[in-house]
């Protein structure tokens, strides 16, 4: 197993209610990924939140930096930390969730 | 002072860290706010972050809803309670705000 893919297992199974983790480039392509669902459904995941990520870095002027992004609809909660190339993106399930 | 005045005041006192708060239609326009900070730059945040909630609203399926938007920068900490016809953004102290 891949260096990647061990710390993806890592992330996955250290914090409560991670369904999944996916690695995305910066143009929202699946990479590496730990969920359990189809393929066009994590694509949809990766490329609307890259798009959103995309839609924050252009408005950030250049002293300031996109961290993270913490999504929660009625059914599902990600959380996305942006690199400069690749986005890890966390599902969660709300109800195990925090606040 | 009008009632949602009133309740935009609240909700700027009570949370501790909340530099402001701004309430923007779906287009992003500013409608009222507490911020001190430039109509110009306010006006910046509403629109990016009504395109960032467009964007997610649109690749979600007709049983789910976005119900909440922390996006946090190195310098800012947005929150993002977006409702039918407007949003409410709160921007937030990084270093005062919880996790």
């Amino acid at each position: 197993m891949s260096e990647i893919e061990e710390s993806l297992k890592r992330i996955h199974g250290s914090h409560k209610g991670v369904i999944g983790v996916i690695v995305v480039d910066s143009d929202g392509v699946v990479i590496k990924t730990t969920l359990n669902e189809s393929t066009d459904v994590q694509q949809s995941y990766g490329l609307t939140i890259s798009q959103m990520v995309e839609k924050a870095k252009q408005a950030l002027r250049d002293n300031d930096e996109l961290t993270f992004l913490k999504i929660k609809t009625k059914r599902h909660e990600f959380i996305v930390v942006p690199d400069k190339d690749y986005m890890l993106i966390s599902l969660i399930n709300p109800n195990e969730s925090s606040a």
